[in-house]
């Protein structure tokens, strides 16, 4: 925990300095992470009202993440980014296929939430690199 | 275009054969066209509250058009017809720029509308080309 | 309807020369269409994650037919209107209660989504009518 | 004070003992107090971004009243209601054209949300009498 | 019935006449009446759509009660109130942690539902008296 | 930015280990940066679309800062928690009246956002403490 608290704060979240505002790809990761949170709890309580109610949580979360990431492509990322990062366009759309339901027989797959939580590690990845330039 | 115009009403909304639904870019239009159709009226008139409305009104179509054409990037275009339409991402982010608040300056200008119902187009014509095969 | 056939896709999104804006049919009938696909793929498939997201999902979807269709009855039809058609009170008040929940009963019922699909149609045929005349 | 008091707090919130659930015009009124409030508010204070919020937030309300109408309208008036009050289907149309937006001419106008009070006001007198047959 | 139709009709929802708008605790209850209503036909019907479809609903319902209490909490008590009722803020934080998820076993039990509605009786009887003076 | 690139990244999203889910206050802070992001736009363009535009959208980033705190206030912290901070209950009610709408007159004054970012940061310090132990 020591990292943590030696953080600085500030960087956390970070100012866009375009009209397009304030960014950070942790809203995304947030949301992922309570999708993957869920998935566990559900295979952990076999109560079936329990059951309806993370399948309806975890819906509602991985929309979230789905917006996140569609607005960090639409709204943050420009056309030099996507010049210099080719790769971009398919990884958000992974991303988001990725949060969006995957069809029955993998939606309760704790695989899908930690390939998630990795599409959007790289997505993060990126998007601290073209903050620093 | 004439396969199009002659096939009948019933496949405008079309289902999808696979586990994510129906889709079609008709969505995307009409809230465009609304888009357009409100910046119409505030140039036609100068009531301070009717121009707020607008604005404000203007703002939610626009972030509609954005949440259907992201709908439709993520969720029904698949791996195959982004190799067969390779401009197929660049068109959607950019047609969910232009949705989306493109500045001060140009929020009220009607020819982003009419660029953004161009784009919209030439998905549709992509769209229905997948439909169709 | 031959008029309607022929109508170049255009019209489709026709702009309200009143305040009002932008109206069509068609937004309710694809989410009332997403009604009876999703009644068919719960249908075929056993699985109760998929069952249980296909119930939370018809909800949402049944929702947005009804929000189209008040919209259509109070911002776009006028007095004039509901006089030329005395029925049309009734019928937006069916579809209406078509789309919203029938009860436990009927909520998974294919021919509900079917009446509702016809009702839509009713209203569509009037509502062309009046965009003509 | 005192009427208030002494008013017995369940029949506030009355039960629906159909599986429609519970209903209460007050939700309706309640928003459409505020839409009133927010209008006097705006004439009273002359600050442009004050102003621009009582609009947008007068927006807001005057949807939920709007949406609280429906869903009367929609799920707890059933055909007897509309055959023994002819007049219903009409004054809910009505309320909710006057909670919609007005035009730039009305929306600030305090007599619109009187008027809108008072419909609102008939509808719950209609509908506290089929709550007592 | 004598009783509620004898109640002047303007003391139902008050005027809140600082900058803060309209506010009233029928609000929060007529949601929690709706979330212990759904409880009861859960258990009295146990086809499985409905079943599932009633915790949707619920936690739609119990997600608006807890967003009534905060506004209450946050928009309508003011600093002198905390004081003049220092139990106020346990007693919100109760509410709508009642309101809230109560974890899958108490999630269908009426005791919670009665519960809540106590706690908001509580608010109800400190709102009107805070009313008052 | 060296810091940044050396952080964890786990511990940015901290499960929560109880029925609860994940929380962490960085989402209340991101959207208050944005609130301050704008309102510094507001002041550096004059442009009257713009403004109205910043208006309607810091009000949107406000109460989503509102919410993310309610959440953490009602259902990370827990009773032992309010025992051992009994300036929380009190840190909440400020921090979300803070980001409410604090009237005409501050609502674009930039120290109203920057008080709320202390205040998030205070409630920020407390929850990683109590995570830790």
């Amino acid at each position: 925990m020591l990292a943590k608290l030696l953080r600085p704060k500030t960087t956390v979240s970070a100012h866009c300095d375009l009209p397009c505002g304030v960014y950070d790809p942790a809203q995304a990761r947030i949301e992922a992470e309570s999708v993957k949170a869920i998935i566990e709890k559900y295979h952990a309580n076999e109560d079936p009202t329990f059951r309806t109610r993370a399948v309806l949580i975890k819906e509602q979360r991985a929309q979230l993440v789905k917006e996140h990431l569609w607005v960090l492509w639409t709204d943050y990322f420009k056309p030099p980014h996507f010049e210099k990062y080719p790769q971009l366009h398919q990884l958000f759309n992974e991303a988001t296929k990725l949060a969006g339901a995957a069809g029955a027989k993998g939606t309760m797959d704790p695989k899908v939430a930690d390939d998630l939580l990795a599409k959007i590690a790289e997505i993060d990845k990126i998007f601290w690199e073209t903050k620093q330039s």
